[in-house]
């Protein structure tokens, strides 16, 4: 279908706006009304760029306080809209979003709105303008679109249609399913927004928090597909009002939309199984952590650390300056290419897939941008693309051996006496990597992990760290095989830490990690340090014995518990941007300790930069 | 009274607050239990910094879920409870708060509350700690101060009383005059803290938007004086959950804060008329601008556009590179001193005071730092305070003649034929000075100027321009002779634009500013260009004639108009971080032409930086 995407979604100037939707892909536009004033191209140069751009212009808006009025608030209104119809044959567009009436309705009557809706459809006409009429879930008579409905019904005029917005409707909770009883040719246009749960007044709500499809907890397949039983052909378009986005990259935020817009039109043609041939590829989400990859002018003293905590050293890479480490199947590529003056940053983030191919091709066609490279091939070229964070994302098909690049370690040798034996304090696998989406990044980032890689976003939380709050969400495969937390720093926090503000870091499952942080520390390794009171009130909080406490203090081991089992873990220092996690899962526990991340946070404050 | 804070209120590590708190001049402090935990020094020094720093430690806090549960989970919770006793004597702190139970409560009963508080004050006397008990305004069963209070006098235990806190109580809208009833002794704790007026979830507007008193719409002062008439003697303290403050400097956090309790301590006092002796200065609101001054290394270009725009020069000081401009009673310093590499940029606002002994006096109260100058001195020395976000305010005297500090200027002779005369198009005074706290500065300014300055604060307005959201605020007196609007650039944009982030201005009132436009553009002034597109929506909007559209048109005039009158502005370039507004106020109109604001911000974004 096509697609479409309101100005106001996006920071800059109009004809900058116009440039980045025809640049994502867009097939037209809703030009906001403030967007045309305050710009100061003509609607005729507007008229032409956007003919030039292939962009439509498929709705002017809004046209506001118009229908409920007395007679002669009314006259005025006419007035008024008349001088927009004039504009908007200027602008070549020829539907207007009508909205309920907020501000100056005293008329609580769907005879008197449809009569003035009918005479504001007949002047309309004269213009060759056709009037989308909304339901504001604030209006103040006409709040639902139900009743829009009804009122667009009694108007009984051809030039008089609805415009159903999904967040006036699954804001109010209102029932959607009744939208299919609508002919479609009275809906005049469409209007889709997520937004995320949050309890306030739904005019904040609207104007301050609304996101892209996919990104909040609206259902909106369920939404659309009402809408498309009923036959609607027009386009599909996003009405977003959100802070963050009207202050992020144009051209970026634009693409970002696109994506959000293709991933719920396949996923609603899939519930209605019309159009398969244009469906999306479908890519099975990853079933495991291939590799990750820390880059570094001079990646010494990771290999250290690495050392002390009982790692292999695999070798050295052919043809580029890249060493390999492992244990289990927890790989780390240490990269020392086209690195100049890099503090040790984690860059790459290599999953397995069922089928590399389809990954692939599924992330190009969600617009990610792909990334391109000459080494750790997993098969034929290399598939790799970008996150919104700066990750690269490799598609790994499972069981590749491109470890065999590298050469000269310790892969078919014995393993040295200085390393611990593959006993119980060896790391088995990569347990999550944690990424650092900067303010600008982070609604991008969950929904390029939850529809390009099929992750499940878990709901937001909160972390203090000692200079400021830290939003945390976490994209997982069911089965926890993948995980990956995003952490956004404060957004007025003065970051400076690699490109993200925050450190990353890469949590490394062992089965004894308590014996793992000893030994490390035996061989040298300086682990984050834990504050005693920390241990005062873990005993307080659980109960521990004594000696359990003591176990875990003398070796820097944090403790939690959930309703499963429990979870330990312990930290090395940041060094660049980076630092080390190892943990152990006890009885199913399925969190990240997230009670323990303001003490980490507050350790890594009194260490290092935060 | 004694003054204390939580060291929630603040960024930063345990003993970085402390040093803040006291450096700032509290007489104690509410420890958060999370900041002691996480930070690396023991209690016992903890103890030690405070008393040093000559900190009482008046609360430790909080005990969660404690009462209102089965027996056995209440073994649990005594335990629990029993080693924060303990760990209270190691820090010295003798009252705990104990909030009520929002997790674990599963028993509706005041008694069996009532009994299980009673249990835990007699453990908490073994440990020399009383129990300070809280409704949280999301306790699952105990949510109001009334009953929190039956329940202590149910527990009837000289160890169990009452924690008041304001957010708790005046968010649901409870009436506080019953505080009134309770009796001195049983109120354990007070804690204080303001919150704008939001329609949200309690807990997140708690959690999230608190304020310092004075900065927000709860009326604190009516609180206080019914706490106060109890005969409550023990500390005022702070409790502000704020995201922003989290993240500002602590030590300038900490003296935000000690300003807003000495404001609220100061009106209830004076309510209640205690402690006469006490009492800060009485200052009476200024009553105009006496001058502003901009600073640049190089001020030619502004007296080139000042002198199209009709203003006088009026010499150079006698022993500072300054000069002065001046229209009516208007007068511009344009100041060269100490400002190499300064693009010109606002650094002062003179306003008149009807007693600036007084005036400085209540500013050094309310620890407003001080200024120095050598110059420009409105009788006996120099009387000047730096607001939060930079600006230096000049507390004058009404008809000062600091102006005979200028020499060689035009003020004895006639004026050149260059400039108009004092004729209708000729700025009479300045209207308003708008300036530009940053995200951290910003609440800090409005209780600056509210308590230092005595002006009232307008609520809280946003303006879309191209790069986000501008949130924005007038400072003003009641008649309207000071206006100073606060605007406060989106927080995450890219700024780069002076200190601030924004451009700041000036606005001049003058009874034509049609003319006054047309006569600057015939000099040869480029005004700020206005799209031709508002101009055919004012149309639109108002019905304007067209001959009076084209008026406007011509000059790049802005028009609003509001209940009372109507508005006319122009605005100039922006020069280094400084423009000029000139602005007509027809039939008492009173407002700043909000509406106009997206157009301007859109111009500017398009003729310069942001």
């Amino acid at each position: 279908m096509r697609k479409s995407i309101a100005t106001v979604c996006l920071s800059g100037g109009l004809v900058e706006k116009l440039h980045a939707c025809a640049a994502a892909g867009f097939d037209g536009v809703e030009i906001f009304e403030p967007d045309l004033v305050a710009g100061e191209s003509s609607p005729e140069e507007i008229r032409a760029l956007a003919a030039r751009l292939g962009l439509s212009i498929d709705l002017y808006q809004p046209l506001r306080d118009i229908e409920g009025v007395e007679e002669s608030q009314f006259a005025d209104n006419l007035r008024r809209a008349e001088a927009k119809f004039a504009l908007m044959k200027r602008l070549g567009a020829d539907t207007v979003l009508v909205c309920s009436n907020v501000a100056t309705a005293t008329v609580d009557s769907d005879e008197v709105s449809a009569a003035q809706l009918r005479a504001l459809g007949d002047l309309a006409g004269r213009y060759g303008v056709r009037i989308a009429f909304e339901a504001l879930a604030w209006g103040r008579y006409v709040d639902d679109y139900r009743r829009a409905w009804r009122i667009v019904r009694l108007a009984d005029h051809p030039r008089v249609g609805l415009c159903l917005d999904s967040f006036h409707i699954l804001s109010r909770g209102h029932d959607s399913a009744q939208i299919a009883s609508i002919p479609a040719e009275k809906i005049f246009f469409l209007q889709l927004a997520d937004a995320p749960a949050l309890s306030m007044d739904v005019l904040s709500w609207s104007r301050h928090h609304r996101l892209f499809p996919g990104e909040g907890s609206f259902d909106l397949v369920t939404f659309l597909t009402h809408v498309l039983r009923t036959g609607y052909a027009g386009p599909l378009s996003l009405e977003v009002f959100n802070d963050t986005f009207r202050q992020t990259d144009t051209r970026r935020t634009a693409t970002h939309a696109l994506r959000s817009l293709a991933w719920l039109e396949d996923q609603a043609a899939r519930r209605l199984g019309t159009g398969a041939a244009e469906f999306l590829t479908e890519a099975k989400a990853p079933t495991g952590f291939d590799f990750v990859e820390i880059r570094a002018e001079d990646t010494d003293g990771i290999e250290v650390m690495l050392g002390q905590l009982g790692f292999s050293f695999r070798g050295v890479h052919r043809s580029r300056p890249a060493r390999l480490w492992t244990s289990g199947t927890a790989r780390i590529v240490l990269d020392e290419h086209n690195a100049r003056d890099t503090e040790p940053l984690l860059t790459a983030v290599g999953l397995d897939v069922p089928d590399p191919l389809s990954s692939a091709a599924r992330a190009h066609q969600l617009m990610a941008p792909p990334v391109h490279r000459r080494t750790y091939a997993s098969g034929p070229g290399v598939r790799a693309v970008a996150a919104p964070e700066g990750t690269e994302i490799h598609l790994c098909a499972e069981g590749a051996s491109w470890a065999g690049e590298f050469t000269g370690g310790a892969t078919t040798e014995p393993i040295p006496a200085s390393t611990p034996g593959p006993g119980p304090a060896a790391v088995t696998h990569v347990d999550h990597v944690n990424l650092a989406p900067s303010w600008a990044d982070f609604d991008e980032s969950v929904l390029f992990y939850t529809t390009v890689l099929d992750l499940d976003a878990a709901p937001r939380t909160e972390v203090p760290s000692p200079h400021g709050l830290v939003r945390s969400q976490v994209m997982h495969t069911p089965d926890g095989a993948v995980r990956l937390p995003l952490n956004m720093a404060p957004s007025g926090a003065a970051t400076g830490c690699g490109r993200a503000g925050l450190p990353q870091h890469i949590a490394f499952a062992c089965p004894d990690v308590t014996g793992l942080a000893r030994a490390a520390r035996d061989r040298g390794l300086r682990l984050l340090p834990v504050p005693a009171n920390y241990y005062d009130d873990l005993a307080a909080r659980f109960g521990l014995a004594a000696q359990d406490i003591a176990r875990l203090r003398e070796s820097n081991v944090l403790y939690d518990r959930d309703a499963h089992g429990h979870f330990l873990h312990f930290y090395t220092r940041t060094t660049g941007t980076v630092f080390l996690e190892f943990v152990q899962r006890v009885d199913g526990y399925a969190g990240f300790g997230a009670d323990n991340a303001p003490i980490r946070l507050a350790a890594q404050s009194l260490t290092s930069r935060l």
